[in-house]
């Protein structure tokens, strides 16, 4: 993997480097939550396949969805979380009417053995970008 | 924010597209983990600096380091959780061994009353790049 530009959103940064409005108030506009969800352990790699489907149509056809990373847990694979990186709510609200994510909610519904959503603010988002 | 390229990694499409050594196993070679912990409250404005140097240095410095998502949960802001994305294990243990690492260590072992670390495996990581 190429190692390019460095992404690090944090308010202190940001404010101390972007002339213009503040925008400290940008970075708290994102809408961030964590999806945890137990998944039917006999159904998990066809729960793969759909969520699989799901995000790469979400990160390709909407513009608020900024990022969407699905990862199950090493020692529980059937424990699967979703970290996720709207615009803003109004983009969060948009995907939720999407028609992939509305066929991924009907083909998942008898995988999926609880959800819980847990909404987050951003402290600091570093990343790099290849 | 602008929208320009979006990166999707997943096993199937990956393997579908690129040419060369099985770039499944790419994905695979991540090192992802979350770090769930409970700060104190009182220090929760000292933790959130101490914890954004770190992910700035770290981003900026190190090679291995992909990702570093500092949240804290929306209900709850005293329970941080940080979303982590390494190139390898060997750039985690990399990581540990880091002068700005240990600083944040021993600056925030009194801030820190819990700490929980999950091993996590990707499914498929979707994130639009500007």
């Amino acid at each position: 993997m190429n190692i390019g530009e460095v992404l690090v959103l944090s308010a202190s940064m940001l404010a101390a480097s972007v002339p213009g409005p503040p925008v400290a108030d940008d970075l708290q506009l994102l809408y961030l939550q964590e999806a945890e969800m137990e998944i039917d352990p006999s159904q998990l790699e066809d729960y793969k396949a759909a969520v699989t489907e799901q995000i790469e149509a979400a990160t390709r056809v909407e513009p608020g969805v900024l990022a969407l990373y699905a990862v199950s847990e090493k020692d529980n694979p059937a424990r699967v979380r979703v970290f996720e990186i709207y615009r803003d709510a109004h983009a969060y609200r948009a995907h939720l009417e999407t028609v992939h994510f509305k066929k991924y909610k009907a083909t998942t519904e008898k995988m999926v053995k609880s959800l819980k959503l847990v909404q987050t603010t951003p402290i600091v988002l570093g990343a790099k970008l290849r």
